[in-house]
């Protein structure tokens, strides 16, 4: 909910957003969560997936939706806005049916309006379909360039609508929608989970690659896909296992079905779901994210020793690897900076003279704490630095004597181009300087990067490869050069 | 504004709406209206449409969007609602550009929700193109289906998509937009009045029949598009001529040109717009709407008179008529209703104690003027006849001695299949009862509808011939079984 | 609705209004409307209050409210707006109880803001209390001034604050309420209807002079009272009879009870309640509006005949005195101006290039009916003069060959004290320039005023007198110098 | 912003807010937050006021206001709702002045309405005055009823009125402002911390025992009053001292002036302040929040030692203690429940049959760190003990072995009448239950409960007493039986 940058040009248009230079921490814009349920027992569905959206909230708080089959025809609602804010009693009651699926969406492509929020509906040949899409397709332009020469028209700018074109085209030539799918999955290249709604079927997708995450649960009869675990939890449901990279789920009255595409060697999950994304209570391939935080602290201590009074983490994606770090390096651990849990998306910007309070106002220096300290500030990642270095200012100025960053991953230098919006290279600090620069440029006392190497281990117990790419430019796939002309999920 | 069934499940569904049985006057929905400008000399264009829309919105108060081309991009807002409440300044400040359409929009078929709002707004091979509708094509459930075969998604069950896909496809073997328009035309049957925007033009086009209206104006270099002149003078613009049934009207940069289809022998205009549907400001295809509508109350004082002390019309559409008939009849003419300018689309309903009184809180009968008189009501059409026993009734309250009701127009019988929506035919109390039934249940001591052959005389100076169907069940084309499946406009 | 200012300054404060320079038109404030009901039978009194403030909207478009006494505590919903706008199904539903009194208000004085919206509802030493004001006390600011010499302290800038006050201080001295209130009767100078609302009564007073209006009505076994008789019918009640001048109802489970005051010798009903303010459906001090309205058309006729081809109103206050125009002088009646339905309180202004067709949005001319004409043009009275200029204009651009204009009241020339809000004396054109001059600056061909001894004649069957201090500056009181510096009803 | 009760029976109708029994945390109610600038240098007072009140907010979400002086008259905004939702930018702009006062407010007596948000404003005979209020009277029906035996009228039920209209009185035998709030203080009686906005002063004033903080701050030339150093922070302001009890500050152009009243012999600084009020990073009378928290939970790790594999707090107001007791035990600190940082005011309920996962959609166990694990949760208070039976079951579903609670201070027995809504003793669970009782109810391995001994050892450094009624009945004062009738601050 903090620090996003929106562009919703004709939507809301009168919230004044804070202005990203100053304000906004510098943090990657989280990509989008998906939801699908298929409720044998009663017509709750549509009430269920809007609880599981509030737990999936952090992957996306730019638009939501939920789509729901009533059993004649497809009903949905969706808006810019946060969960809460677009669903009340009287649109949930009207919602009803044994299938749901919903979506929580973060552009990342900036491209940034009501068009594109998801779940995207439509009718075809064989009926209605709706789609949530959690990622990015590199080969998405080339695809709706192709569709184009043929006279298709597009309405939003969205993977899913390419997707949905493909299937519905595919769907032509084939028995069943699932023939279609493995059909359009041999056409498109990029990370997709997908949850796919028809009227008697709840569909699961997880690329080859298994860039993003998607997870199977169950609850008393029922099934249900989501992008994190903690979305289970949030309904009582059951984590059974992940959708497999490659994997297409079915589940329909009859129970569930899987349907194995080929992979190519190894798997790919987005490392940073585990540095940052995902929630420290879900678990992803079999690992627990809390517990990669912890372990990124731990190594980040053996690496980038220090001598200090005190480690914390910035709130909040920051605080397990902080104390993994005190655990390892027997720094005491504290709070060292509040966060202010009410600061929303209308905040209005500090006027010019007043903007270097900007950052405080988000997070205060917890003094008490810090006061003739040497400081361990441990943070996930540093994308410009703006605000590592308003953060540094602030403890000193509440009496730090040493402010020592942690980062618990390595310096992000590449852009990503399945599903997390790092803009321009340019914008990314480390591409352009040395860690020595940056940690002169924020004033830290020092800066460390927890290593590649140490990163991977992090995931404990994880039954899958990363994909690295943000830190090395190697990506599991080749990357067309238009990779983000059109994008989402 | 009142009298409209709102069925939008899912958007500002908290409003509460009247009930269409007992409070909603039983009217026949307004269809939709269209604009466009080509402002050569600034970019103000979007606020120029926003006027004309004001001007226009007795045409449709169910949703309303504008779009712009700013030079580089298609921009676009639209939303649920009325023009006031969708637009403000900053937003309207946000659409600079040239070139601009807008429209407003009552659903003709109850498929009522955001997503079939319009402008509808697309990319396609040759770049960005948005289109606004007014009409219903009768074979685009047809169309759908064969282009569906071919794997085509819809989004929406508004023409607009169907017609932009052809358009696309079309466009794929022509040289330009106009070619592609050229064979659209002929593949689309029904009624429409279209106003398109591209890069770099605006275009207007009216069906062979010309159902329709669609005006054409000009203000120092530049030119407008308009459903109904009265959108001219609401901008100063000045009234040059219709755009001819089959007319393909395109404006660019380097001013209007026209290309003109082949046409049936006689076109058929929806002798409803001067009826009921267009303001009495506007001309249509050369002919006065307050002057029909005079000539209407003139021929029913010749067809249907009555020795009475008083005439009125029911406000605001049969007041025109009431002048004629009182002009003609001698019987002068007074208010006989008080019309509530304040009742709103989020009146409350009554309670079933308190039902009777629905109607009066928006009409009330004025006393002084009617208490111990024979009064002549002259209404333009009765759809169900729900409302006209209830103003009879009001009227004996308050004193009438006799109240004898004249409709302007023949008994409306037949359902319409070019844009306005009239229901099941069982609704139509003409359908199935006598004009003597009717009066009975109205408990008007007597009724008298015009002729048919009154009616074509009224609008005087028409350059055109008119559609009759929803009187005679004739229609100026074959309406296939399922033509009102997809609709809107 | 239209042609109101709006100065809330911290409410809705993103609304952009009409510029009263350009486009609003000049006409005077509408001031307030009151209502109450006791309904023996059943606990429905907000919802038909609700009902009734519909029909009194006209009284009042900034603000509204209604409390209701639910047995055992005094319940109130009051906010900016139109009563659609502040009033909901559940919030209605929660106001239960068989007593409720309502308030619309236009602020009078300028001072528009939340805390000025009424019912003001207070709790004294008796217990709640809740009052509705219409009119204006000239001797407000005396009576504030000595209860702040004893340490009073005051939250709004209404006169209700400055009468509960008293009503409080003479009830410690009196046996019951309806004694504290004749002893604040002789206290307070000025106009005022009131509706008082107490945990067990319903008490309406009306002025010595009864200079706004107060009816009386009844349905099944309750009371109602209603600044006009519109809201009686609105909700299927009788009209009983005026509250006379000086009178006290009183209304409880045993039934009305009236106390009359000792009254100078002859009333004076606001005259403007005739010419404009009142709906043409009511009927005040036994006279019909409507009627008044029709003979000041007829007596203006006589008085400023002129040769022309059409008569028309400016919709809406002008149309029953062209009618009356049109008995007379035998001229045609026809409508000359079309006014927009839909404009409301957020209309965008226009640019400063296009503003000219500011009015022209919200008033057409009727080309066909005036192309042409010598056209008699009738307005309810000239304010500033700005409007009529614009007309004039838009009835020429028209084809109108000639355009008389004929006012239904004498030249505006003082201001009001009493509750209309005439701001300064310079803005009243009347005021600073002779008839012809007038003439001259609006640019019509003629411009007669109906005298003030025709205006007096026109109420016909009127069993008051009038107050007519506008037009001559003779009030019925004295007014001190400071009479409105705090005000309103 | 969670866990709130909100009775607002007429605003914000629609939204639909948690069931108290099952889903809000069973939490004290905040009180209030003030704050006061005296801005030399420019009229950016109201900007700073909305900063300051953003880190404030946990003390009050259900309204908030500000109100400035702009040189000539005070303006002012205030409604229900959070901070930002309240106020935008234009409304800001319009608040221009040196002087600002702010409040944000959760009523105390479940008497939550538009009526009773503050500031407050006031014209009396020496002009006008804002104040706002943090604490509750005792003696503030007794004073309203002698104000009430004088005819004086009240429109709120906060203690404000009350205390302004004695302000005004006493003015009025009073030779300034200052003097008038010293009789006034001798006269009221309970807890208060107030700021008070005249034309060129602002006064702040903390109540003889000083059970609500107010402390002073400074900026440039500029003088600061606020509820806590959070908000000094967030403006970057400097902390000078914490008024002192029975002090009164006057700021005004020439500078800061100070009265002090003859105070009690030991001030009771309201321990919960320290336990669970203020934001960990604030001082209050000297004592760091943060630091009082974690010696809270090191003494309760003296006291009610036990074996354990992890300790953690409920967030957000346990964690500081669970580090103290991490450190004081030696059992590793980790995180076991995450909050979801979404859940928000409007949150729609679960049925009935999905009640139980209420507590878990807001805080979910984090399996990862308490599976197989003995668990020490800390957690500042009980109060019905609903909301702990959930956790302890929330916990022990993730695979929790034992679970230990153990409370960071005494049993909560008493009613609060100092400004905390504690609702009947007889829904404090300590009042009608024993500790065992209560452990077995919770379903919790054991309980503990820091003593009071140990409590009041916790605010190093405090320079005041403290009032500890809620845990002994012993209350600074002595407490009239209504004296929670009326209320607030």
């Amino acid at each position: 909910m903090f620090g996003m940058k929106r562009e919703n040009h004709f939507n809301n248009i009168n919230d004044i957003f804070l202005s990203e230079d100053e304000f906004v921490f510098d943090k990657l814009k989280e990509e989008c969560g998906v939801f699908g349920i298929y409720n044998k027992n009663n017509l709750d569905s549509a009430r269920l997936t809007y609880y599981a959206l509030y737990a999936l909230q952090h992957r996306g708080q730019e638009s939501a939706g939920i789509a729901v089959n009533d059993g004649e025809k497809l009903l949905f609602h969706k808006d810019m806005g946060l969960v809460p804010e677009i669903f009340n009693e009287k649109i949930l009651n009207s919602l009803k049916g044994k299938i749901a699926i919903g979506h929580v969406r973060y552009s990342t492509t900036g491209a940034s309006s009501r068009e594109n929020s998801q779940p995207m509906v439509i009718k075809y040949k064989s009926g209605q379909m709706a789609m949530a899409h959690n990622g990015n397709l590199v080969n998405a332009a080339k695809i709706r360039e192709k569709l184009e020469e043929e006279g298709i028209i597009f309405q939003s700018t969205i993977d899913s609508e390419v997707i949905l074109n493909l299937i519905s085209r595919f769907r032509l030539s084939s028995n069943n929608i699932e023939e279609a799918i493995v059909k359009v999955m041999k056409e498109i290249k990029g990370a997709y989970s997908l949850v796919i709604l028809t009227p008697n079927k709840l569909i699961g997708i997880r690329d080859p690659h298994g860039i993003r995450p998607l997870c199977i649960g169950h609850i008393d009869d029922s099934y249900i896909l989501a992008s994190e675990t903690c979305a289970l939890d949030a309904i009582g449901a059951e984590y059974i296992r992940d959708v497999n990279p490659g994997e297409i789920i079915v589940i329909e009255e009859s129970g569930m079905t899987s349907i194995q595409m080929e992979v190519p060697g190894k798997s790919a999950l987005c490392i940073f779901e585990h540095i940052y994304f995902a929630r420290p209570d879900s678990y992803i391939d079999g690992a627990s994210v809390h517990r990669a935080r912890i372990e990124a602290g731990r190594r980040l201590a053996q690496e980038h020793p220090v001598e200090a009074d005190l480690v914390f983490g910035v709130p909040d994606s920051g605080i397990s690897a902080a104390l993994g770090y005190s655990m390892e390096s027997g720094i005491p651990y504290d709070l060292g900076l509040i966060k202010n849990r009410y600061i929303g998306r209308t905040f209005i910007q500090p006027e010019q003279g007043q903007r270097e309070n900007g950052v405080r106002i988000k997070l205060n220096a917890l003094k008490e704490a810090v006061d003739g300290k040497r400081v361990v500030m441990i943070d996930d990642s540093i994308v410009r630095g703006t605000t590592s270095k308003r953060l540094v200012q602030i403890l000193r100025d509440a009496g730090a004597k040493e402010v020592h960053m942690r980062i618990s991953s390595p310096p992000y230098i590449y852009p990503c181009f399945f599903g997390v919006d790092t803009s321009s290279r340019s914008q990314l600090i480390a591409a352009e300087c040395s860690v020595e620069e940056i940690r002169k440029m924020t004033g830290a006392d020092s800066l460390g990067y927890l290593s590649l190497e140490g990163l991977l281990k992090t995931p404990v117990g994880a039954k899958c490869g990363f994909c690295t790419g943000c830190f090395t430019g190697q990506y599991p796939m080749e990357v067309p050069e238009n990779a983000n002309k059109y994008s989402c999920g």
